[in-house]
């Protein structure tokens, strides 16, 4: 058995050499904040789109005067001996295999979210980088965001008391682009019966509650509302759908609903839906002994002892701006005018560089990327098994107690 | 076996003649509606503490020109001849026991949240109910709140959909009475580690999802928080503990958090917390293939297939008010005035009396009580094994997917 990664720090270099694969919609969204974060230097560009592919090296030309270099084929990037950091950006199911590769091949590897699909994905992800003593780091932008960066501050600092428990889902009405564009994501709403996409919503509550550095995900139990969403746009939007759709069975239930335990006595509810007309939200809930911060939209209340008359009602989340995150005072207008889910991308990608060129520890590391994406396939094994509980592996090896940095 | 209950009217009479047994804070505050509801005659209190069962005779007395006549002894209520209801507000765990009682008696019951503590209670008040042909009716107030009836409505017209999920809960900082006042309920949470009272939030979507008329819950599977709360509570206000709380261990996780499934394909979020620093909440809410209701504070999103351009966000209720129940147009202006949790006990109890005047079919039914108040002994099983799936009786008998009236 390889050592760990835990606490292994990046080498330190000036300049990250980047190549990204994929220029979609995401990996365009991604370029456009690496141009403009010192010492990234993105030298190579893939997408089986050569035409995206080049669209997205003709940006980098234009903000640094060097083109990068544009390939179909992503072993090409991954190959290349210029080249420190992979970025991966593209469908679901080429996140582990190109991780692995990139390993492999000596670099680290950024991975879009989620970064495994199934249990020895996550598992493949944590073998190889400690194999390989290269990171691999999963693109959780939702950490990153200004509340929950926020939320962070409090609760490090005990404000809400002793964390008990938290909620966590993506709720995205994503039936136009599912239906008319994107047919890979679409794909997985045939095959699998699951939470999907449980990262977004996870990541900021494992930060919350120091998963994987003092608590553990230990058990999951799951169950699926009956698949409807798809097949009522379908009927009800003949003219715009991708032909593709034509005959296709999707066997995902529209809402996944999910309930997590930790080690610490934790429960954690994490639902999915991205096929039904509602407000979007990720819940982003947490809830200790002192008081109970909500989101979309942010609210929070925090008992006051000395206020027996208090009145139990939420207040704005501003009333504790005092909490605001050094990195959103530092580099929030800048993160702000990037773009990018209102800043977060950009602050994610600062981050991870400058972790990078400094020498310092990740952030977010491999074992953070399985255990928030290990849900999409627990949350299938259990929906398959009528709810029956599911065992999360230990990633960490047994180290999970082990405090240890996160987010800084 | 003693035939079905279902769809059994009550016999029909001008004066509902009604012995009352728990005189508490619950018992007052229902005995305020029943004095100025037709046909509603308090004939006779009972409560272990003579100075309350005589404080509600007076009142009585004050209200009609007739005393009724107090008990300290529950059986002296049961077995008078002149008494056509009871009304049990007392301590859970006499909920069962003194319902059985009544309808052996030949008496209906009318019994408060839960009606049964575990499957064996449920199924004491099905079986007591079908031998005896007398009705046992569960005080669900909330099931009559404005918000919960006239989002019947929208649901009963197709607003949202079909229908997918819904989410119940009872969230509710009952520190202080638990601590200072109300010693049986705060046994319960050294006894049991479950949702302890599930039904103000489940009575309403089971309305909404035509619970036992049409669909059924199934299965469900449920987790705990660690338990902190009350300890915490405890520990910070030693002047003005009951001196009872001295040496107890709180066994009740702070959080508990379940899944329903249902028969048709629906889930149904549970959750209960009553021993947090928290805004109250019922969340009820209710997802359909055409939008979402929420609750606390309530809002609803409905997609208009005619403007894709529409913000989604939600908007409030309000500018659904053309869906306004009928009982609360009639008699909404009375109900508040009554009061009793903003008018919904009044409009409860009127109805329960009016149905019972008019022999006409309960609009809740001994198979809802039995229904709703299970969660209570399943998530004790669930949490105990760990988060495994545990089954719901059918207390129909098969008859769940019969179409019938429930909340008219
Ligand atoms: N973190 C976030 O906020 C966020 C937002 C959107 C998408 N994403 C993630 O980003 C990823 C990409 O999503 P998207 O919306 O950009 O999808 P997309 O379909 O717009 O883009 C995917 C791109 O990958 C390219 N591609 C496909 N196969 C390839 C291959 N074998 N080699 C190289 N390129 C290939 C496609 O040509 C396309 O350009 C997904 O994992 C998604 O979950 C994350
Ligand atoms: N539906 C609602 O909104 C609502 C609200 C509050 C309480 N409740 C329910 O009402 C019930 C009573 O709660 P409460 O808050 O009034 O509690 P409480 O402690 O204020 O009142 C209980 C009363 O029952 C009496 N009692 C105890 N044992 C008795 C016995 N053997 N025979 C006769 N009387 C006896 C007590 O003396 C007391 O007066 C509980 O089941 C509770 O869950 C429902």
């Amino acid at each position: 058995m390889a050592e760990t990664m835990i606490n292994v720090p990046f080498e330190g270099r000036d300049r990250i050499r980047i190549g990204l694969i994929g220029a979609g919609n995401r990996g365009s969204s991604l370029l456009g904040n690496l141009l403009i974060i010192d010492g990234a230097e993105v030298r190579a560009v893939c997408d089986v789109s050569a035409e995206r592919a080049g669209a997205a090296a003709d940006r980098v030309a234009a903000a640094s005067g060097r083109r990068a270099d544009t390939v179909t084929d992503a072993t090409a990037v991954i190959e290349r001996d210029d080249i420190d950091l992979v970025i991966i950006a593209n469908p679901w199911e080429l996140h582990t295999p190109l991780a692995v590769a990139a390993m492999k091949a000596g670099k680290h590897a950024a991975v879009e979210v989620p970064a495994a699909l199934t249990l020895e994905e996550c598992w493949a992800l944590v073998d190889t980088s400690e194999q390989t003593r290269r990171h691999c780091v999963m693109l959780e932008n939702c950490n990153y965001g200004y509340n929950e960066l926020l939320v962070l501050n409090l609760v490090r600092d005990g404000v809400l008391g002793e964390l008990l428990h938290a909620e966590a889902a993506y709720l995205h009405d994503l039936r136009r682009p599912l239906m008319t564009r994107t047919a890979w994501r679409r794909k997985a709403h045939v095959k699998l019966d699951a939470n999907l996409y449980p990262t977004h919503g996870l990541g900021p509550v494992a930060a919350y509650l120091d998963v994987n550095r003092g608590d553990r995900f230990v058990r999951l139990t799951s169950m699926s509302s009956a698949s409807r969403g798809l097949d009522v746009w379908r009927d009800s939007h003949p003219d715009e759908l991708d032909p593709s759709t034509a005959g296709e069975v999707y066997r995902c239930g529209d809402i996944n609903t999910s309930i997590v335990a930790t080690e610490q006595g934790r429960t954690i509810l994490l639902q999915h839906q991205v096929v039904g007309p509602r407000p979007y939200s990720r819940r982003n809930e947490i809830v200790g002994t002192k008081g109970i911060f909500t989101d979309f939209p942010p609210r929070i209340f925090v008992e006051d002892p000395d206020d027996p008359a208090q009145v139990e009602e939420y207040v704005e989340l501003d009333t504790f701006r005092d909490y605001e995150h050094q990195l959103w005072t530092d580099e929030g207008a800048r993160a702000r005018e990037a773009g990018g889910h209102g800043g977060m991308d950009y602050l994610m990608l600062l981050q991870l560089i400058t972790t990078m060129r400094s020498g310092a520890v990740a952030e977010m590391d491999v074992y953070d990327a399985a255990a928030w994406s290990a849900p999409s396939a627990l949350s299938f094994a259990s929906v398959a098994a009528d709810g029956a509980p599911v065992d999360f592996p230990d990633f960490t090896r047994g180290r999970w107690a082990e405090a240890r940095p996160g987010i800084r």
